[in-house]
Order: structure tokens, then C-alpha cells, then sequence
């Protein structure tokens, strides 16, 4: 059971991680948190500090809805082509149905804090690491079994992966319309069955 | 020539289009434009009549310096596969020697204007078609001259393309390493060569 002071941090945690991602860092003032989460200031800062503290714990609230997903996505998917589909298909959700209003966190967070906020862009770039690490598992494994071609460069594949997939979030999300989104999916299922997997 | 209050104002515009590039729209307040003008808040009203509309063109702006790098790759390429490179190539720079500091515009004001600015969301959708439009024209300019495969769908080919370079530069800017935009690079210069071009 969570207490009442845990639940009310959690709910601070959800909203101002949807705020945040819709409107960014900079854009979300303490006041739009105040009014997202209907609390005072006392309230917000008697769980966070500062709105810095904040922003680095909702981001990381953000990251754990999302690695949830791929939780959800990848049980009972065995094989290293299903299990990359399963990763693809998380980042299909980012558009019409994300795990924090706004789209992707990371894409989000990246693109604000790379030249701004080092304390930010470090978390972003542990949460980017283990996405890279998760599709590098899943191919490594896969070329253990059998199922992937043995001269994969696995990070090589990680990074045309993510790249494509968050810079489709960023055009569909720019449009209004998922079909940029849509085709990177086509084009990478395409990809693994024709350069990535195993020919039986 | 140029007058003295164009001067003026091409400078600001230059200006602000970095500063925002690198901080965004929403975190550059008029006092950092201030700073990097060394103008007071008169000498830049007395050109924008507020810090939207300076947005909007500053905008404008980083993207005719883009244009220009883009025409200044295209000159002396007849080929569709050395324009579709040439395009690419502009891309590359975005990490080492931007056009604008601060990365991508495009990209950068892509994702901060999605879910906030409807008016400069606009002039990124406007600046998107553009380049879309210029990647399309390229490849049924090449299908007409018998150097594409027939075959090819040119704005999906767009869609890839944007996405993975506009992904990979924010990979690179977010570790500060060029070697995802490289990655990236190296597979559509080979995608190019593999699924685009037609056999000789």
C-alpha cells in the first residue's frame, strides 16, 4: 500500500511528466504545474525541491511507463525477429496512443536539453543507452540461436533503428499524421526479415 | 546594399535564429536576446513587433541558410543517386558544422512546436514540404531518366530518408558523437545504391 503522501507524489510525478512532454521544460512553468496537479506551491515542493527535481524524476517516471511497454511487448516473443517487432511496435504507440501525452520522452527530451540542461541530457542519455542495449541483447541472442545473420553489427542496428523510428515520431507528430510513422514500421519489419534474419 | 536598419535587423534575425536553436522557443526569454544582440528591448521592437513574430522569422531565416547549403550541394550533380547523396551530406553537417548553431531547426523546432505553437508548427509543416518536395522531384526527375527503379514510391523514400538522418542527429547531439549520424549516413548512401538505383 502506498500512503497518502506516496500517492500524492506519484500523481505529481504523472501529471507534471505529460506536461512537461507536451509543453517542455522550459515551457512549463511552475505555475502550469500548479495548475495541472490543482496544488499550491507548498504542496509540489514539499516532494521536490525544485522544479529541476521535478523535471529529473518525472522524466525518469516517464522512462519507467515506457519500459513497462516493452515489458508488456515482449513476453512470450521468442524469437529475435518478433522481439525486435515487439520493441517496433512500442514506438508505433507514440503517436496515437503514448505512455505520456506528448510522444516520445526521449525524442522530446533530447532535442530540449542537449545544448541547455546537462543534468537532463545525462538521464536521457542512460534511458537511450538501455533501449540501445535492449535491441543489442535481443540480436546477440538472436545470433546464439540461430535466427540473426552472425556479421550483424548489432549497435550499428540499434542506432538505424531508434534514428528512424524517433525522427518518424517527429513527422507524424508534426503533420498530425501517423503515415510517416506507419512507413518507418513497414520499412524496418522489411528490413529485419530481409537483412537481419537467419535465411532458413 | 543594405540599409543600416537592415543591417540591423539581418543581424538579429541571425542571432535570435541561434539562440533559439539552441535553447528553444520557449526558453530564450527577450533578456537572452537582449544579450546576444547587445540591443536593448526598444532597438529589437523597433524591427519585431513581438518575441512570436522575431520567432517566426528567425525561423525563416535558419531555414534560407539551409536552402542555400542545399543548393550550393546540388550545383554540378546530374545524377539522382549524387543529388540524393549531395542532400545527405547536408545533413551530415548538422552535428560538426550547422548551418545554424544548435543542430537541426527543423528538427529542433519540430518537436518544441507540435503540441504548443500552431504558428510556427506551420512554418516547420511548410519548411518539412519543401524538403520532402525537393528529395521527390530529385528521384522522378531520375526515374524519368532511367537512373531510379520505376518501381519506387519517391515520398516514402522521403519519409525514410528525413526520419533516420533527423533520428540520428539527435542521437549524435544528444552523446556529442558523430558516429550515429555517420551510421546513418553510410546506410542510405548504401540504400541508395542497393534499392534505388536501377541496375546497370
Amino acid at each position: 500500500m502506498m500512503s497518502k503522501g506516496e500517492e500524492t507524489k506519484e500523481r505529481i510525478l504523472y501529471q507534471a511528466a505529460a506536461l512537461f512532454n507536451t509543453q517542455g521544460y522550459a515551457g512549463a512553468s511552475i505555475s502550469d504545474i500548479m495548475r495541472v496537479t490543482g496544488l499550491k506551491k507548498g504542496g509540489i515542493y514539499n516532494h521536490f525541491q525544485s522544479k529541476d527535481e521535478l523535471a529529473l524524476q518525472a522524466f525518469d517516471y516517464a522512462i519507467e511507463l515506457i519500459k513497462q511497454r516493452y515489458r508488456d511487448a515482449l513476453k512470450n516473443k521468442r524469437h529475435a525477429s518478433e522481439r525486435l517487432q515487439a520493441i517496433i511496435s512500442v514506438f508505433g504507440a507514440n503517436v496515437e496512443n503514448p505512455a505520456v501525452e506528448g510522444g516520445c520522452p526521449l525524442l522530446n527530451t533530447a532535442v530540449e536539453s542537449d545544448d541547455t540542461h546537462p543534468m537532463l541530457r545525462h538521464r536521457v542519455q542512460t534511458a537511450m543507452n538501455s533501449l540501445r542495449d535492449m535491441i543489442r541483447r535481443v540480436i546477440q541472442k538472436g545470433m546464439a540461436r540461430g535466427e540473426i545473420r552472425p556479421e550483424i553489427n548489432a549497435d550499428e542496428v540499434a542506432t538505424v533503428m531508434i534514428s528512424l523510428l524517433e525522427g518518424a515520431v517527429m513527422m507524424s507528430k508534426l503533420y498530425d499524421d501517423s503515415i510517416h510513422l506507419e512507413r518507418a514500421i513497414k520499412y524496418l519489419n522489411n528490413y529485419i526479415q530481409v537483412e537481419l534474419e537467419m535465411s532458413s
